[in-house]
C-alpha cells in the first residue's frame, strides 16, 4: 500500500460508507491575544476570584464590602456579641498562659534575650486581629522560625573573637565592650530581617504571588518540620543539662550537638537535670490527659504556666540557683519600646537582613497558611491566601518597629485556641492584653524561673512536629514523595536548617521536572461490548485491535518531554511488532494517539510530532489523532501540522478512529495475512 | 436529603435498578516496590531501550553487537565500499575547503591564535568518526561555542594591567613578559576547560542524563542562536573595519560594540573595508546561488576558500598590508603538539575551567544533538543521544591533550556535508587529512591572508543562525514560547552570552512550572446522541446535564497545583450555581470529576481532595470520580480516600457516572423544583 493511496483514496471510500457516524474535531475560532492574556492572568494570579462578592452590587455597598475586605475586623465585628466574647475570653486566657513560657524559650532559640519573645506576643497579635481573616490562628513567635533566624543570623554575622567566649546574645549581662557592641548589632540585624520578612510577605500577597509557597510539597514540609523539631529538641539539651553556652556548639546538626553534649559530661548540672526531667514528665502527662479525654483540653494548655510557677517557687524557696541551676534573671519591666532607630538599611547588614528576611518569610508563611487552611476547612470558611499574606506582612513590619522579631501562626497555640473554643481573633487580643499585663507589672516574677523548665516546655511543644503517622502514610502512597520527605529531614538533621530547606525546595521542584520530563504513556485496548478504550495494564480484559496500535499520552507535550514522547511512541510500536511477529498477527498499519490528556503543546512538541509523522510514513504506518483539546488543535493547525497530516486523520474519539481504520483494513485484504 | 441517605440508601436503589450496565473501576494489584523502581529507572534513563538489539541473541553475536555498539565504525565499516568512498571524498573535500578559513576565524573568537582552530579541525573529527553515530555531522570549532569560551574566559581571568593594552591573546607577537605569561595561562585555561567540557559530556552520556539538554526549549534556542549570531557578526566589525584590538571593547553587548565602532571612526581602515565588503558580497552571492539552484550546492561551500586564496593573492601582489590591512601573519607549520602539560588541576584556574567547561558542554551538546537528530530524521536512522554525548566527550578529552579547543557539530558544515552527499563519518576523516596537509606543509600560504576576509566569512556563516521564519512561527503558535525566545535573544544582545543562556534556561523552566501550577480545567457537556462528554467551550453544541456538574482536570495533581485545582473546582460550582439561579434551574447536586487526564497524584493532592470532599459534603453536593488511572486509584485507595468517598462513587466513564446520578435525581423529585 503506497502512502498516497492510504492518504487519499481509502479514506474517501471509508468516509462514503459511513458519512454521518464520524464526528469531526472542530478547530475552534482563535481568541484574541488580549482575551488569552486576560484569562492567563486571571488563572495565574486570581484563581480564587477575590472580587466575586463585589459583582452586581451598588456603589455604597461596594464601599462597605471593600472596607470589610481590607479590614476583616469590620466583617466579624458587626455580629460580635457578649456570648461570643465569653468563648474568646476563655480561649485567649488559655493561649496566653501557654504563650508566656513559650515566648521566653523561643526568644532564646532566636539568640535574643527573653523579653523580646514577650514583646513579640503583644504587638503582632493585635495587628493581626485587625487585618487577618483566620478565626482560629494564634499569633506569636514559633520554634522553627526562631531557630532559623538564630542560626542563620549567627552564620551571616559571626561574633568577633574579641567579644570573648562568654559573650551570649541571649543574655544582657555585661561581658566587655565588644560583646555589647556585637549584641546591639545583632539586635539590629534581627529587627531589620523582621522588617524585610514583613516586606516580602506583604509583597507576595500584594502581587498575588502566594502560589509560590505551594512549591513546598506537603512531604517536604513534613520532613523539614520533623528534622527541625528534633534539632530544636537537641538544642534544648544545653538548657536541660545546665551546660554553659560557651562550651556548647553553635551548629545545629545532630553530630555537633551530640559531641558537645558528651564532651562536657563533667559540666552536667544534676539539680538542673532533675528539675527539667521532672517537669518534662509532668508536661507529657498533661498532654496525654488532654489527648485521652478531650474535655480536659485545658490541662496541657495551662500545664506550661503551671510548671513555670511551680519551678520558680521551688528555686526561690530552695535557692538551688546558688548550686549552678541557671535562671532567667532580670527582665526589664517595659512594654515594647520603639525599635525604628535600630533598623539598618545599608552595607553588608542590609544584604544579610534581606536574605534572612526572605528565608524567614517563606517558612513563616508556609506554617501560617497551612494552619489557616486546616482550621478554615474544619469550620468551613474560606481563606484568601494572598490577603492573609498581606496581613502577616503588615504585622511583621509593625512588629519590627516595636522590638518584635518574626511572628507567625503557631501550630501548638492555634490547636489549643481551637479546642478552647475561640470564635474570632478577639482571643488573640485577650492573649495580647495578658502579655501586656505581665510586661507592665509582672516580669520580676520570672526572675527565678530556671532555664531548664523552658527547655522542657520547648521539647514538649516540638515533639508534636515529628509527624511519624504522616511520614508512614507518605511512604505507603508515594515513594518519591517519601524521598523528598526523608531528604529534607536528613538535611536539617545532619547539615543545617538552611540546607534542609534547600533540599526540600530542590527535591520538590526536581520531582515536578522529572514527572514532566518522563510522562506516562499507555497502550489502550477496547473494553468488550463498549466503545470505551482503556489502559490494557489497568484493565486486563481490554482487547487490542489487530493492525491498529492505540497509545495514550498522559501529559502536555513540551520541549522537555517531546523527544521522550516521540521515542516512547516508536518503542510502543516496536514492542507491539515484536509481539505480533511471535503471534503471526497483522503488523501495525495505524497508530492512533489518544490526545485527551494532552492539554497543551508547544513549538518543540509540534516539531517532534512532525518528526514522528515522517518516521511513521517511512515505515508505512498511518498516524491518527483522537480528541485533541482546544489549545492543542489550534496550535497544530496554526503550525500547519494539521494540513500535513490531513484533517481526516483527526477524530473525536478513539472509538471513531478505530472504526474508520478497521474499515480501511477491511479494504486491504492483502495486509491481513 | 441528608448525606447519610445520599450515601447509603439511594445508590443501592439505583444499583439494583441497573446492575450490569455500570462498569466498576478496578483497583489494580499493587506492583512491588522493586518492580516500580525498575520501571521508573528504565523510563527515566533508558527510554530509548538501547539494549533492544541484544535481546534473544547468542553470546558471540552479543559480543559483536557490543563491539559495534561501542565503536560504530565497525558497524558502518563492514559495508564500506569504493562507491561509498567516492561520495565521502567529495563531501570531505568540500567541507575541508570550508573549514580552513572558518577555523582560522573562529579561533580568534575564542581568543586564540589562528593555528589552534586548524588543530581543532584535525584531531576531533578523527576521534568522532570512530565513536560517533551520526553519518552527516561535520565536526570542528563552531562560532557560538568559540565566542562563549572567548568572552567567559576573559571575564573569569582578566588580563593584568601590566600586560599593556597592546597584549592580545589571538596574536603571538612579543609585547612584554607579562603579556607572554598571560597568554600561556590563557591557553592553559582554555585547554583545561576543553578537558572538562569532554568530562561533562562523557559523564552526562554515561549516566544517561542526556535528557537535561531537553530542558532548553526550541524557542529559547532559536532566540539564543539568533542573539549569538548578531553578537558574533557585530564583533566582526572590528576585523571588517580594520580597528586595532586595543581600541575595541571586550564586551559583547550591542551597545558597547557599537560605541567602540563609532568612537574610533578615525581609525577605520578604508582598504580593509573595501576588501572585506567585496568578498562579503561575493560570499552572499555564492550562498544565494547555492540556495536557488540546489545542484550548485558546492558554490557556497568552496566560496570561502576561494575568497581566502583570491584575497591573499591580492595582498601579496599589491602589498596593501603596508597600508594598515592587518594580516594573519606567521603560522607555525606543525601538526598538533601535545598539550597534556598545559592542563591545570588546581587553584582558581581549576574552578574557572570547570565552570567554563560546564557551560561550553551544554551549548556544544545542544547544537550537536540538534544537528544529529535533524539529519538522522531526514535519512531515517536513529541516534542514541546519550551514546553520542559520550562520543563528543571522548573527542574533546582527547582534543584537550592535543592542543585543540572545544569541537562540536557545526550547523553550516554539516549542512554542506549533507548536500555534498556524504555517506559515513569518512567525510570527516577526509577533512581531517586535508587540514593535516595544510598544517604540515602549507601554513605559510596563509601568511598574507587579510583578517578582514575571515570577518566576512564568519558574518556570512552566522547569518543563517538568525532564523526569523522560526521566530515568526513561534509567535503564531505560542506567545509564551515567543517570550522565552525574545528573552534569550535580548539577553545575548544587550547583556552577554552567559546572561542570554541563563535567561533561556530560566524562562524554559519557569514555563514548565507555570503550566504545572495552573493546569487547565474544563466544564464538560454531553454531545447530543452519544455518550461522549466534551469541553463545552470547544464544542458549543455539548449539553450540560441539569443538577450534575462535570469538570475535567487536565493535569496530574501535585503539591504545586493541588490548592489551585481544589479552588478552581469550587469556583466552577459557584459559577454554575450563579447561572442556575438566573435560569431557575436545578441546583448542583452532583459534581463529577473526569479524571482521565489526571495521570498521577501525590500526597498533597490527596489531602486537597479530602478537603474538597469535606467542603462539598457541607454544601450537600455529592462528589463522583470518573475513570481514575492505575496509579491514581491505587494511591487514593492506599491513603484511604476511596473508603471515605465510597467505592460506588467511582465510575469507569463520565457517561456512566451521569447515568447513575440522573437516576438518583429522579428518585428525589423535591429537588427538581
Amino acid at each position: 500500500m503506497s502512502n498516497r493511496m492510504q492518504e487519499d483514496v481509502l479514506p474517501q471510500q471509508a468516509a462514503e460508507k459511513d458519512d454521518g457516524a464520524v464526528h469531526r474535531v472542530s478547530i475552534p475560532q482563535k481568541g484574541t491575544l488580549a482575551r488569552g492574556l486576560e484569562v492567563a492572568v486571571k488563572e495565574t494570579f486570581f484563581p480564587d476570584d477575590p472580587l466575586r462578592p463585589f459583582k452586581n452590587q451598588p456603589g455604597s455597598r461596594r464601599f462597605l464590602l471593600g472596607l470589610r475586605y481590607l479590614f476583616p475586623v469590620f466583617d466579624w465585628g458587626r455580629h460580635y456579641s457578649f456570648s461570643t466574647f465569653k468563648h474568646d475570653l476563655v480561649a485567649g486566657l488559655t493561649i496566653g498562659s501557654l504563650s508566656i513560657p513559650q515566648d521566653i524559650g523561643y526568644s532564646k532559640l532566636a539568640g535574643l534575650p527573653a523579653i523580646f519573645g514577650l514583646y513579640t506576643s503583644f504587638v503582632p497579635p493585635l495587628v493581626y486581629s485587625i487585618f487577618g481573616v483566620s478565626r482560629d490562628i494564634a499569633i506569636g513567635p514559633v520554634a522553627v522560625v526562631s531557630i532559623l533566624l538564630g542560626t542563620l543570623a549567627h552564620n551571616y554575622f559571626p561574633m568577633p573573637a574579641s567579644a570573648t567566649a562568654k559573650c551570649d546574645t541571649t543574655s544582657t549581662a555585661f561581658v566587655n565592650a565588644d560583646c555589647s557592641a556585637y549584641r546591639e548589632a545583632y539586635l539590629s540585624l534581627i529587627f531589620t530581617a523582621t522588617f524585610f520578612t514583613g516586606v516580602f510577605q506583604a509583597a507576595l500577597g500584594l502581587l498575588r504571588l502566594g502560589f509560590i509557597i505551594d512549591f513546598l510539597s506537603h512531604a517536604a514540609i513534613v520532613g523539614f518540620m520533623g528534622g527541625a523539631a528534633i534539632t530544636i529538641g537537641l538544642q534544648q539539651l544545653k538548657g536541660l543539662l545546665g551546660l554553659p553556652t560557651a562550651s556548647f556548639t553553635r551548629n545545629t546538626d545532630i553530630v555537633s550537638v551530640m559531641r558537645s553534649v558528651f564532651e562536657h559530661v563533667n559540666q552536667w548540672n544534676w539539680p538542673t537535670i532533675a528539675i527539667g526531667l521532672f517537669f518534662l514528665a509532668f508536661l507529657l502527662l498533661a498532654k496525654f490527659i488532654g489527648k485521652k479525654w478531650p474535655k480536659y483540653f485545658w490541662v496541657p494548655a495551662v500545664a506550661p504556666l503551671l510548671s513555670v510557677i511551680l519551678s520558680t517557687a521551688f528555686v526561690t524557696v530552695t535557692g538551688v540557683d546558688k548550686h549552678g541551676v541557671s535562671i532567667v534573671g532580670k527582665l526589664d519591666g517595659h512594654i515594647n519600646p520603639s525599635s525604628v532607630g535600630r533598623l539598618i538599611f545599608q552595607g553588608e547588614m542590609l544584604k544579610h537582613a534581606v536574605l534572612l528576611g526572605f528565608e524567614a518569610s517563606l517558612i513563616a508563611l508556609t506554617e501560617a497558611i497551612a494552619i489557616g487552611r486546616t482550621f478554615a476547612s474544619m469550620k468551613n470558611y474560606h481563606i484568601d491566601g494572598n490577603k492573609e499574606m498581606m496581613a502577616f506582612g503588615i504585622m511583621n513590619m509593625v512588629g519590627s518597629c516595636s522590638s518584635c522579631y518574626v511572628a507567625t501562626g503557631s501550630f501548638s497555640r492555634s490547636a489549643v485556641n481551637y479546642s478552647a473554643g475561640c470564635r474570632t481573633p478577639v482571643s488573640n487580643m485577650v492573649m495580647s492584653v495578658m502579655v501586656l499585663i505581665v510586661l507592665a507589672v509582672a516580669t520580676s516574677l520570672f526572675h527565678n524561673t530556671p532555664n531548664c523548665i523552658l527547655a522542657s516546655i520547648i521539647i514538649n511543644a516540638v515533639i508534636n512536629l515529628v509527624d511519624i503517622k504522616a511520614a508512614v502514610l507518605i511512604w505507603r502512597v508515594d515513594k518519591l514523595d517519601f524521598i523528598a520527605c526523608l531528604g529534607a529531614f536528613m538535611g536539617v538533621m545532619f547539615a543545617s536548617v538552611e540546607i534542609g530547606l534547600l533540599i526540600a525546595v530542590g527535591l520538590s521542584i526536581a520531582k515536578i521536572l522529572l514527572h514532566v520530563t518522563r510522562p506516562h504513556t499507555a497502550l489502550l485496548g477496547n473494553i468488550p461490548g463498549t466503545s470505551i478504550y482503556r489502559n490494557v495494564q489497568q484493565y486486563p480484559d481490554a482487547i487490542r485491535t489487530s493492525g491498529i496500535l492505540i497509545v495514550r499520552v498522559d501529559a502536555a507535550i513540551y520541549f522537555s518531554n517531546s523527544n521522550y514522547i516521540r521515542e516512547r511512541i516508536l518503542r510502543w510500536i516496536d514492542e507491539e511488532e515484536d509481539r505480533i511477529r511471535k503471534e503471526n498477527g497483522v503488523s501495525v498499519q495505524f497508530a492512533v494517539i489518544e490526545m485527551s490528556p494532552v492539554t497543551n503543546i508547544d513549538t518543540t512538541g509540534i516539531l517532534s510530532f512532525e518528526d514522528l509523522l515522517k518516521t511513521l510514513k517511512k515505515r508505512e504506518i498511518q498516524l491518527a489523532l483522537a480528541n485533541p483539546g482546544t489549545g492543542v488543535i489550534q496550535k497544530l493547525n496554526d503550525s500547519g501540522f494539521v494540513d500535513v497530516l490531513g484533517q481526516q486523520w483527526i477524530f473525536l474519539t478513539v472509538g471513531e478512529a478505530v472504526q474508520f481504520c478497521s474499515r480501511l483494513l477491511e479494504l486491504m485484504p492483502d495486509k491481513l495475512a
